[in-house]
């Protein structure tokens, strides 16, 4: 008797499921159970069948739909870079010839929840992560599912990071950033150069906070740099009350971990200090405040960054080989954005 | 003989065209030549057709999604108005149980382009439009294919705004914007209060332009009035250049169409200006940049907006009648922040 290929019919009679279910865990896993999935894949694999190109191209017909969190600003200052980062994707999106699906979410868990009901009710391909955490759990949940996505920011769990980088992410090296920042305010003649970042355990806050330390190292005794370290909320008032306590503490300079921060130790320094000297502030992520009172900072390069998620993506999504791809992790270098502060006191600005 | 009720499928069988034709004719008539749309739509009504309400729940089962163009921001001052707008609509949608899908355009054509590619590949229920013109056929497009949409801005073509209308549209004052601010200049002392704006042609630029001239009318002869405008991209290097024109002509505080332009403006008057005189600059959105500065700003309710527009297109698209839903055209107030400069020159600040 001669073997007859698999079809996805005879597969499906022969495990005892819908021709529907089977096609669901080659082409939608995330909608079958686990215990069937793994049943159907078992089979699968013991009968040798494999898709035709054809019938693989009319299963795999995709929504060409991503979906992505638009998460609240905190104080439209900062908010700017994620939203550069959302238009950047949706023009690279664009020409991968994909959509772009915007969702809110009040946290992680919400955001899950929307997730699950996209995946269901509008069939989406993939999904575009922002904003990981130490506690995320978003892409476990995603990978138990067999759902495609890459994150902006690296994996910050437990454990080194490339031992946990087993998905796609992109991210920025923050710590290059404030390490050049650091320098700039080291070169321009201040000695005690101090750090006002957000409180311990946020992965790009600390990442930041360690480029500064790693610049300072050596050159003060480690109790004075404990106490040129600030942590503060993530907004202008908090920036200014902590730029008064590194003033204090000695500081001559402060590298910041964001613009509003910036914006705040700038504006506090400026009526602190003897008059003619300009306060030595860096921000981070060159925002149009940044410009717009002419603030040093460090820049990322979101527009890469959104494409090469896009890349890396459509590149998962289109099936071939992970190794035939775009790389799949990958941390792109800040620029230091130097500037000579606008002279809106219409003094001359001396940096 | 007793007449049948007719269904979809004997309506289609008299027509002599195929049911789904007909579903689309009720359902999708954008998917449908003109003239087959006109013979279907007769032989509905010459029938009597009258559809079940259970089958009309299944046949206008909706995407539930919404498009918007995502537009490319200027220089990121005045861009953030729109990324607001966009983050009040995905949360209104959300509520509303609506997704929202992003698309990028080069211009009003390529926007149609992409819209008609969106309503074949992705069935959307409808569109949010921004950025109206004089030129705009955006509108009479989504018209004649019967696509529900609201606009962001009033209709700018020729004849009064009212005649215009007869589509959804919220829209802000921008006249009572730049009134109200060009009477706190002339409040606190200055006489000669001047209007930076855009180029004309411009509808939301004419509308601000409008409200500054009102507000001054009889205050100054007419020839002193038309040297005291003056217009220029929108931009900050192209604001501080319009700004020495306006204060050659006299200009003792100007009126802003944007906080770009403000920007530009306050910062050259801080040079120009004697040594300890604030300038006396309005801009317009209340961006994170006017806060940063210290600078008064008119601020769009941009939330209301997003929510008001959100409320009519679901109203629209639930199919119930139009007096039954909220206002299908809307202008808003804003209103104008008052701000004391941040002392970012190390001097008391003074409006």
């Amino acid at each position: 008797m001669v073997r007859k290929k698999p079809t996805l019919v005879s597969l499906a009679e022969a495990i005892g499921v819908s021709r529907q279910t089977v096609s669901n865990v080659l082409n939608n896993p995330e909608r079958v159970k686990p215990a069937t999935r793994e049943r159907v894949l078992r089979a699968i694999e013991e009968s040798g069948y494999r898709p035709s190109a054809a019938a693989r191209q009319l299963r795999t017909r995709r929504s060409m739909d991503l979906g992505m969190r638009l998460r609240s600003e905190a104080d439209g200052i900062n908010g700017a870079v994620m939203d550069r980062f959302l238009h950047a994707l949706t023009e690279a999106a664009q020409e991968a010839g994909y959509r772009l699906t915007l969702y809110s979410a009040a946290d992680d868990e919400e955001e899950l929840a929307r997730i699950d009901d996209l995946l269901h009710a509008a069939d989406l391909d993939g999904f575009v992560l922002t904003g990981s955490n130490a506690a995320d759990r978003r892409a476990a949940w995603l990978q138990d599912r067999g759902v495609p996505f890459a994150c902006f920011g690296r994996p910050r769990g437990a454990g080194p990071a490339s031992a946990a980088a087993d998905y796609p992410w992109v991210d920025v090296d923050g710590a290059a950033g404030t390490g050049a920042a650091t320098r700039l305010l080291l070169d321009s003649g201040c000695q005690a150069v101090g750090f006002l970042g957000w409180p311990p355990d946020n992965g790009p806050g600390d990442d930041r906070r360690s480029g500064w330390l790693q610049a300072m190292a050596g050159l003060l005794p480690p109790a004075k740099l404990n106490g040129l370290q600030a942590a503060a909320e993530d907004t202008v008032p908090a920036g200014a009350v902590a730029a008064r306590l590194l003033l204090e503490q000695g500081a001559e300079g402060v590298v910041c971990a964001s613009d509003s921060l910036a914006l705040g130790a700038f504006a506090y320094l400026r009526t602190a200090l003897p008059p003619g000297r300009q306060p030595a502030v860096v921000g981070f992520d060159d925002t149009p405040v940044a410009a717009a009172i002419g603030l040093s900072s460090v820049s990322q390069p979101i527009t890469a960054a959104a494409r090469h998620i896009m890349a890396v993506l459509a590149h998962r999504l289109s099936g071939r080989p992970e190794d035939q791809g775009p790389r799949p992790q990958l941390v792109l270098e800040p620029a230091l954005v130097i500037r000579t502060p606008y002279n809106l006191g219409g003094r001359p600005g001396k940096g």
